[in-house]
């Protein structure tokens, strides 16, 4: 392809962004130059500024520009009450249910042995101790309902069930298989009212 | 949606790109910050940069990072033959053919009196001195076979008549309605061959 070489960095940088092949990051890049410069450039910004300033809170791992995050602050939410999800995408999908008033724990990601991915990888010790320390109640298990998703539920279970904490599934109102992120919200709220204790 | 003002102002910039909505735009923050801030970094420079230094060739207003484009500075190419096209993407298109070895005049948009656009928003008198001036034998208009195109197409053979060059179409292989950059190769190959004088 005959193009400068600024033009095929950008067009071979949009690519980061999942679900964009080669034609659609043609197509962006002749959009962003001739018909949105300005788009461009806080598109650029807004990148850079996200990747310099956010980071992981403290207590629930999801990402915050401080050391601990919004919800984790709120003094409003039930603190006895933590639930357990896979990405921060899935505490958006619950927050927009508007049915869980309790705090979270981001595991950002899910066991996965192939990929080695073990239990410190997603927080389990930290997240053990603070169960201890703060004396939780009840622990929501909000991760996918996917093989990986089912097996650090299976592993949480088992983790959490000698320091005597309650332990609930959410219920299977989300479809099998699917991913929670992309779950409406009254399907989610059916899903956490309906959720059972783990055995 | 509760999202640190850093996150939401990088989910609204990247609603500047064609094609991208709430949901995949919520979904590409989630996935740069989750597994590739590289990539995003790399992105927002390759942004700041391509906006920055892609101007418009002096020559043919395609895309360049000097004063002339590559195309317009090779001396292999055929001199006395423009190929009038409406966007870069269109050069790309044509080039990727390998069936043309002139030079380009590109238009950067096409006549649309409804939007405001004229003839001289789209360089058409700075193109017509070029042709009188470098004594151009032949400009071949390859704008789309839409409704706006065709218009532009005659309008430009109507600029060039009194001139004397020799004007023609490309062929209409180019299937109807469609749009140039989706073409593939043989196709456009097979409309610049098969190209007509305009009467
Ligand atoms: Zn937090
Ligand atoms: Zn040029």
């Amino acid at each position: 392809m005959i193009a400068s070489p600024a033009l095929q960095k950008l067009i071979d940088a949009l690519r980061c962004l999942p679900g964009v092949g080669p034609k659609s990051a043609q197509r962006m890049t002749l959009h962003l130059l001739e018909r949105d410069r300005e788009g461009a450039r806080v598109l650029s910004e807004a990148l850079a500024e996200a990747v310099a300033r956010i980071g992981h809170c403290r207590l629930c791992r999801n990402f915050t520009e401080s050391d601990t995050c919004e919800i984790c602050n709120d003094s409003r939410r039930e603190r006895n009450l933590i639930c357990v999800v896979e990405t921060p995408a899935d505490v958006l999908a619950v927050e927009q249910s508007a049915s869980f008033r309790g705090l979270y724990f981001v595991l950002m990601g899910h066991l996965s042995p192939i990929d080695g991915i073990g239990p410190e990888d997603i927080g389990l010790e930290t997240f053990r101790q603070r169960v201890i320390d703060e004396g939780i109640e009840e622990v929501i298990l909000a991760t996918n309902p996917t093989v990986e998703g089912e097996a650090t539920a299976y592993y949480l279970t088992e983790m959490l069930h000698p320091i005597g904490v309650k332990v609930s599934r959410i219920a299977h109102g989300v479809p099998l298989g699917g991913e929670l992120e992309y779950v409406d919200g009254s399907t989610l709220a059916h899903a956490l009212a309906g959720r059972r204790p783990v055995e």
